[in-house]
């Protein structure tokens, strides 16, 4: 099972992949807890390329092409040989993060973003993707208190609405696999959602 | 017009690309002299991630989106803007390498290579291409004397040989833009032949 989490900056990601590491452990599975853009040692030197100030005038091709570079390493080499061994794999963000940013965010055209996630990754998609959803000047607020800014959370708010957007709409085209978390509330009740899918989950498929 | 060199380890490529250069000026041309992977600082940072050792069990779909994000920047930032401005651009290797070492040499189906071609640079091609052609061995002595390898040029001699095939293939294909070059002669001969390809296409062109 490969589980994705998605969202804008401060809703909370890193916290839950946290929750979802324990909740998983204590109902006896073997949880591998990844993220992306990294997840390797190769892709975290991409994603030191992507996300520093060096080349932060790189063309939008050249970023959708190092994104995929280090989804393909992550792919090969972390995320589907866990699924082969049996584990359940949660990944903090994975490509609808690219169609939230890249394609929302700087307007890519998401047929040219499908035709590298179809180069990448065949017809193999997250069984489950949690989307923590909230307004992104709430997210931003929550971001800005950790330190400085990436090069993406330097982005005007207009660019965080179009991400925000497009995250909706993909879980509006893809609803049994993506589920909205309204992550604008409390961190326990934030949790208190996750749980509720995550039970159903394994209710419904008898495992994960 | 933009020209590109190809050839494996030790054909001279960068005494060739120099003569070029200057041939190019004496004409009367303004030439722009680049290289792959590279060509900008983006791309010299991802040639340093191809190239050295840190991550040589890199996947072979993450060697090849490297290489063309690398490309789609020296596309963007420096080849295209550079033909625009009416420059003539050499580059030191371009997509036909790809073909040639990641498809001939490690064996990737070159339609896979051909998708990301098309989805970097469409329909839009060098207009001449110079293969330095010559025995892979007597290449890998020429380099080994330049010092330690690289991570391709530490393969074996198979890979060399298969290389060195597809770039001939490549040759037979496109006849009109590939050129072919014997590298094995003294380098007088060799740039006598270079001129040679130069002076017709000047003289075929009109302008370059």
């Amino acid at each position: 099972m490969f589980i994705t989490v998605e969202g804008v900056e401060g809703a909370g990601k890193s916290t839950c992949l946290s929750y979802i590491g324990t909740y998983l452990k204590s109902a006896g599975y073997d949880p591998l807890l990844t993220r992306e853009p990294g997840g390797t040692p190769l892709g975290e030197a991409v994603r030191g390329l992507l996300l520093g100030d060096d080349y932060a005038g790189m063309s939008s091709d050249t970023e959708l092409l190092l994104m995929f570079a280090a989804r393909a390493e992550h792919w090969a080499s972390v995320i589907s040989p866990a699924i082969c061994a049996g584990r359940v794999v949660v990944s903090d963000r994975f490509t609808d993060a690219t169609y939230a940013y890249q394609g929302g965010g700087r307007g890519i055209d998401p047929a040219r973003i499908s035709a590298l996630e179809q180069w990448v990754l065949g017809e193999q998609r997250p069984d489950l993707t949690l989307l923590l959803d909230l307004p992104p000047e709430v997210g931003r607020e929550r971001a800005a208190r950790r330190g400085a800014p990436d090069r993406f959370e330097k982005e005007r708010q207009a660019f965080f609405d179009r991400v925000r957007g497009c995250y909706l709409e993909r879980a509006r085209r893809y609803p049994d696999r993506i589920r909205i978390v309204d992550a604008s509330q409390p961190l326990d009740a934030v949790q208190a959602q996750i749980g509720e899918v995550l039970r159903e989950q394994i209710l419904e498929r008898g495992v994960l």
